[in-house]
């Protein structure tokens, strides 16, 4: 693990960059949103920690009202238990032994569940958790759209759920129901309609168990591009929105209810970078590139500096094009981006600069970070 | 930083993933194969510490003839001389007091360059290194096409030459030469022509030196994608290659000398993944995404197995899309991904996996992770 850029008190201008930085008014603000409408809704909220990868971060969502955090990885859950969180859902599926008993010694500490989508899994899985003598929590994947880990909606679903029922050291909780990729489709209309869609493959597999007597306490699901659906459509009980707490460009080009912008969440995640060159009038070059921030979704943009857009991204060097309009940039001058992509952008970075009215107020360690496996 | 994915001894299976795991028989290969072109070419080779962040194999490269590593960051150069490496170039601008100080406390331990592309940073440079009582190795970057830092060819460049000269702390090396956007040109013709353009400005920029009488002692520069024509033009003397010891598909796209594929180099670098769900014949997912690889040269290559191809990304999961004629995967089947980018796709990992005919044989700490500041 690298030091922190950046000493409590210190100004932007002092955090060494390229740096994470976060704007706690409105991190705190997206915490709070997403809490109350939870509250309202009367769903869960149980946020996922594959976005920020951060006990620190976990427990101020749990002191909002969350009732646990989800994860991907066993090395999250991991991260997230010695962190103090108490209730841990693995939202995916776990394969081989080594992993398993990590996953039941986990169990010893804090509630864990974890997603099934095979017999087989069921079955290795019960076996280690019935060595460490714990029970784990037993959910079924099912597929409503993403085409993507899950078994189909339904029979098949019931039947898995009927073998998790046999099986011993494991408990039927109910059902893991995410479309991923319903939640960056253009407009609201499109996002709403998946999730109607999925709304019919969760009614199915629902009814299904009830057929067979099977009680589903649980259907858990919903990312921040759908919550809104999910958790007004009466069959969902559980949200795993995760990104809500930083937003990035590629949820700020979704369209909204009204307007064609999404701003149910505020922007509170930046890469800081300072200009390392300026070979030009209309150029300057900034110490932050593929190595601070994921590019998959295009280069970053370029936060409070007007006609000032970032045109190439090298491993370490952002090059940003100024306009006409723009102000000149000098050396030393520090740049805030906004990231395309939250999750993997965080999981290059060791801290968390936590920053309130220019001053720093927090750091935060990405426990998680590099935690895949 | 984790831990190792694996135990020496290890057979491929054994290894938790995602892993990072490096072909050692390909590796060693590709080591050597620059090697001797560099010596058969009589120019110095100083290989990109960017590309693996290792000082071990740093050191596997000194011991084949490499005068030293270059690398970008003030971080990548601590980690170079704290593993044993006793000449590190920073390749690139260092703007802010705080790590000009650390490059010249490194200036105790090593022999320490760094580039320039501005008066004010000679001076702010300059200053720092005579305060510490160390004197920092100084080059001029030019502009040779990339339009990313470097000062314009000729008269300019041989101003900052004349300042650095006359400054205390530093001493002038030479030329900073590198045209990174000509390494993944489509065609070899492309790429050389690029290179023979670049050549220009470096024979305007050392005759202007001449003219004045400062001796170029150096010009350093060149990538895996065109090291061939700067090692044979006559003018750089100094290669900066650091992929080859890797490759990647982004390389790999690009046209050879006799074919229509690179095979300069051979693929050494893979991520392993897990098959964790299976949901479909068609389909099988594995437990490598978007943290385990960098995704903005697209998605990875499966390698070696007929008929399969990665088809969709999420942050922790790969959709393999199974053709008509590819052999059923299972679950906990391994499966080899060569990533698009191999530079941040390192940065991801704390770890190298060597393996050689099928058995873990190292395990190398990547010691500048991270170290992006």
């Amino acid at each position: 693990m690298t030091s922190p850029p950046a000493r409590i008190g210190a100004s932007i201008d002092e955090i060494d960059t390229p740096a994470l930085v976060v704007d706690l008014d409105a991190f705190e603000h997206n915490l709070a949103k997403l809490a109350e409408f939870a509250r309202k809704s009367g769903v869960r909220l149980r946020p996922h920690a594959k976005t920020h990868k951060c006990p620190a971060i976990a427990l101020k969502q749990i002191a909002l009202g969350a009732v646990g955090q989800c994860c991907q990885k066993v090395g999250e859950a991991e991260a997230l238990v010695r962190g103090g969180v108490k209730d841990v859902l693995v939202s995916n599926q776990i394969v081989g032994i080594h992993k398993l008993r990590r996953l039941a010694a986990l169990a010893k500490d804090a509630s864990v569940s974890v997603c099934f989508d095979s017999a087989e899994q069921v079955e290795a899985t019960g076996a280690v958790a019935s060595d460490f003598g714990v029970t784990l929590g037993a959910l079924v994947e099912i597929e409503v759209g993403m085409q993507r880990c899950g078994v189909l909606p339904g029979a098949p679903a019931r039947d898995l759920a009927k073998l998790i029922g046999a099986t011993g050291g494991l408990k039927f909780r109910g059902l893991q129901a995410y479309y991923g990729t319903a939640q960056h489709l253009a407009t609201y209309a499109e996002r709403q309609q998946a999730i109607q869609r999925a709304a019919e493959a969760v009614r199915q597999t629902v009814e299904a168990l009830k057929q067979d007597g099977i009680a589903c306490e649980l259907v858990t699901g919903a990312g921040t591009g759908t919550y809104e659906f999910e958790g007004t459509s009466g069959l969902w009980n559980e949200l795993q929105a995760g990104s809500y707490v930083f937003m990035d460009t590629d949820y700020a080009r979704i369209g909204g209810k009204t307007s064609n912008r999404y701003t149910d969440f505020e922007h509170s995640l930046f890469v800081l970078a300072t200009v390392m060159s300026v070979p030009a009038a209309d150029r300057a070059i900034v110490d932050a590139g593929l190595k601070s921030y994921s590019a998959e979704k295009g280069a970053p943009w370029v936060h409070g500096l007007e006609d000032v857009e970032q045109v190439g991204i090298s491993d370490e060097h952002g090059k940003l094009k100024l306009g006409p309009k723009a102000k000149r940039l000098k050396l030393g001058d520090k740049v805030m981006l906004i990231p395309g992509h939250c999750d993997p952008t965080v999981n290059l970075h060791d801290w968390y600069v936590g920053v309130r009215q220019g001053r720093v107020e927090a750091l935060w360690p990405i426990a998680a970070r590099g935690a895949s496996n």
